[in-house]
């Protein structure tokens, strides 16, 4: 059993102390890092939150003390009491290194078997068992240190949004299905055994409602819930920054959110983010980077080389063509001397993203070198060179396909090639992008029908709603993401606010009426009321504070995460229910059959 | 269809137009509070969330939007630009009375149907109505202003423990059963098909591991969860105000506390409150006031009467007194011309709280008055007027029974009495006061045994410890509640960190070593990585804006609450589920029986 404090209370943390403090009498608490014993002195490097503090124990300072500090080990919880001297031997690498605590007192709080994790930055254990000990995980400086930035980053958002008098409103955890469209969690009533209220996805419904209510400019950084298979970078729970404005255009969200943005850069990371922050229309994205969330930290875009292949021999190209398709490419600078074998794999890459190959021309001094020229004429190269910008000492590497294989497959092939390449020179580039114009409307193809590629509540172009009967795929929305490296940092939309448009939407994404009134009749209803014309957006927090502590793990930033199964190997969620429990739900747990 | 902006700002609210803005051409957007047409001149009031602004329409000021102002009803949504004028008959009850706009242009941005209920303050509306039209209810400006100090409440809490230097950290929503033992919601998991994540309700673990890690200082505002019968002012999600310290005793703890509390009210409702708030041990609140959250805004304590009436010849009193119980009483002063009646029906209400019944005393200057004088002696009598503190012109209620009945029916009837005879003088007043020293265990009769009283991670008080085998039922806690006019605004406790002593808490309960484990088997497995001591405290956010804002309703302070029955008549959750996803969870609804 551990010393009770009885009265002693700590005067300063550890990781404050600097050379100004010599002379003062001060009492610190912390872990033990690590404790030396070098014969008639003991050296403990002591832990708290904001860093490590040098103590040194003695005879010649108090036995009685430096008898119990010998009897420490790591990670022992205790507090010392003495004066702050000057160090012998300064360590330039510390922040505290030029004092040290000469230790009069020390009460050891409470003990510490062997800890199964190393207490220090850049561990190398496995995320099985940082995450079974996540309370020791925890205690490293560098994951301290994101939880700092997390704290400053939710800080900087709600000082910034308070100032621009948005109001903070919670929001119904216990509710229905929103609009999103993934998996919900379900949470069973007892109250109506057998029904269930939903976790919600995001709080879009009512963050509309919220703006009909009259509350001009709402904002919440609120939990939310998605019960899809896990990839990297994605969890169960996750935080979202959300906002929404009333009596406002595309041009004053995307405005106040780039305020938004560069105040918290500045805040937490002391970043200059330049104002106004470049926009490109989700067609140039596209075609220009096969992505809507274009990496512009390095060029290589995507050339269209239709024009130049049009009419050729070569069978691959033209069955694209006559398909629709088309014909594209990427010109590796000075890429004309990369090896057979690394071709070959990047062929196999673009397979995964259904390209049924990759042609290849390299164009060396000593002229061109392609297993398609045979197919070719000689123009017909010359004007895909020409097309594909590229230079003596380049490679051209080409899909030809129906167009959204094509863009897809190149747009991520430009990625892998930026990594094994190294063509991101400055890994310190923070390049923003609002992407804008996105598609109203994605037809899915296995149900013929048209889905909405926001959610159904997106606003169209003023100019483009015209064609939402005739030709629905062309409509453009009032939609942006802003993109950050090639990452989605947030996205939101012009919402619309007139029944009669939205009963427009909601046929041609195919729902009947009533099951549109069934799923959003609340907010369909409240249009009926003097809705304001209204738009938002919301970013993903854990991403963002990805960005600012520089780490692409999203459980790196969330204190106690699932793993990629959804389970909390800390405290063994979830787990079993009790039998009473389940019968007061109205639910049983079906019988495997085996 | 409303009009499009195209471009038009907003320039000011309504309601922040002033004396000063004389002049200005602004533009304004807002709903129609009212509008009349008097013959040449239009008038409408328009609401935004600052405020309501009077603008004028004439055929002389601009005919066409004159005669588009006349098609306008109640809570259209309408944007007017025009300049700001002295008003001819000032309106002193409005804060932009000085002024009013007079209307060149006006957009209706969208119609309105006719209100199902007013949009008005003190709106005498059925709460079903309400609920079910929530989103007209938001708009009343009474409500807004809720969400206002809603708002500035949760951001004044922020900004103190930002420069306390405590960490926001965010703690699972889906995660296991926490110790409070309320009834859990449970929501079922699709990766692991008969298992449940349970929604927490409190982060009580987390944060103790949070300690545990180091992180010193801890908040969060948070959502919470109990699926339990709703009383009033009870919903199945709340907002608490979570924080944890480290290397902290009791005082540092309240002190801290009693700072933010300070802080809150002086932001919000510019409340002067004095530190250090008083301090009343909970077997002093028990007898004075019985009750463990005491209002303290009127006297009128409890009075032991015991020593009075040993030995006497009614046998009511006299069984009491034989079996272990006490007699106690209020002195109502002056009442003792109350009648028999009112009298009465105090009477049947302590028999709510298990009382047998209410003996009385009139005091009256002719001589007593009372149904028990016949069983009692002059003296005896003499001697309860005595202990009781009575006037001539009082009136003694009694209750005889054992303590716990007696101090629960007593302090019940006191605060009952206190609403009956208006006792409570200045409606205006913000009686705090500390609750300490709490009972760490209490005896469960049903059970047999000793169950926590806070929850079994409390701390007991160090001289009380020795106690923990031999009579557990007098261990006192480290554990405090701040109550404020007789409500609980928040408690806490100190933490036990130390295992050996945590397992012996779990012995006293009545835990088996193998149950204890498995529930909380990661805290206690964390002990044994040197654990700081440590201790915290949660406030009900929505309890404290309840008091700030002047509502006694706890659905005033939630935008979107629940009804009686945990069912939401605004968006219908609970509701159906998909049979899919039933199945992909591996439940199936039971089968009712009819």
């Amino acid at each position: 059993m551990g010393e009770a404090l009885n009265g002693v209370k700590r005067t300063i943390m550890c990781g404050d102390l600097r050379e100004s403090h010599i002379g003062n009498k001060v009492t610190v608490m912390g872990w033990v890092q690590r404790k030396r014993n070098l014969g008639g002195l003991i050296f403990i490097d002591l832990r708290d939150r904001e860093g490590i503090l040098q103590v040194v124990f003695g005879e010649a300072i108090n036995n009685e003390a430096f008898i119990k500090a010998d009897t420490v080990k790591s990670e022992y919880c205790i507090a010392v009491t003495g004066d702050i001297v000057k160090r012998e031997s300064i360590n330039e690498n510390m922040p505290t290194g030029m004092v040290e605590l000469k230790g009069e007192n020390i009460k050891i709080l409470s003990e510490s078997e062997t800890p199964p994790i190393y207490i220090k930055e850049n561990l190398d254990a496995s995320e099985a068992i940082r995450l079974k000990y996540r309370y020791l995980d925890l205690r490293r400086p560098d994951m301290q240190n994101i939880f700092k930035i997390r704290h400053r980053t939710a800080k900087a958002i709600r000082d910034f949004l308070d100032k621009e008098e948005f109001l903070e409103m919670e929001t119904p955890m216990l509710t229905k299905s929103t609009p999103e469209g993934a998996r919900d969690y379900l949470v069973p009533s007892r109250n109506y055994p057998g029904m269930f209220y939903a976790l919600p996805q995001s709080p879009q419904l009512f963050k509309q409602l919220l703006m009909v209510s009259g509350y001009d400019k709402y904002f919440q950084i609120v939990k939310c819930f998605r019960d899809e298979d896990l990839r990297a970078n994605r969890q169960p729970e996750f935080t979202q920054v959300d906002l929404e404005m009333s009596f406002v255009e595309q041009d004053d969200v995307i405005s106040l959110n780039e305020r938004l943005i560069k105040h918290v850069f500045k805040e937490v990371i002391d970043l200059d983010i330049k104002l106004p922050i470049k926009r490109m229309p989700f067609a140039e994205a596209m075609s220009k980077y096969g992505s809507d969330k274009p990496d512009l930290r390095f060029g290589m875009e995507i050339k269209n080389l239709t024009e130049a292949v049009k009419g050729c021999e070569f069978k691959v190209f033209n069955d694209a063509l006559a398909n629709g398709g088309s014909v594209r490419g990427l010109t590796v600078e000075g890429g004309a001397s990369m090896g057979r074998k690394d071709i070959d794999r990047l062929g196999e890459f673009v397979k995964t993203y259904k390209a049924k190959g990759l042609a290849w021309i390299q164009y060396k001094e000593e002229g061109i070198k392609s297993p398609i020229a045979k197919f070719l004429k000689e123009e017909e190269i010359n004007a895909i060179i020409e097309k594909a910008e590229a230079k003596v000492g380049d490679l051209i590497l080409i899909v030809a396909d129906k167009n959204s294989v094509v863009l897809q497959s190149l747009g991520a092939l430009r990625l892998e090639l930026a990594k094994k390449l190294d063509l991101i020179k400055d890994k310190n580039e923070f390049n923003f992008v609002w992407i804008t114009e996105f598609a109203l409307l994605e037809y899915n193809e296995e149900e013929g029908r048209y889905s909405a590629a926001h959610h159904p509540f997106t606003m169209p172009m003023d100019e483009d709603i015209e064609y939402l009967d005739s030709d629905p795929g062309r409509v453009r929305a009032k939609a942006y993401d802003l993109v950050l490296n090639g990452e989605e940092l947030g996205g939101g939309s012009i919402r619309i606010h007139d029944t009669k448009l939205q009963e427009k939407m909601f046929n041609v994404l195919g729902f009947t009426s009533e099951s549109a009134w069934e799923r959003f009749g609340f907010l369909l209803e409240s249009f009926k009321y003097g809705p304001p014309p209204h738009g938002g957006l919301a970013f993903g927090l854990d991403r963002m504070v990805m960005f600012l502590a520089g780490t692409d793990n999203i459980k790196d930033v969330i204190a106690f995460p699932k793993n990629q199964n959804a389970f909390c190997p800390l405290t063994e969620a979830p787990n079993v229910a009790d039998e009473k429990q389940l019968n007061e739900l109205g639910i049983e747990i079906q019988k495997t059959e085996e």
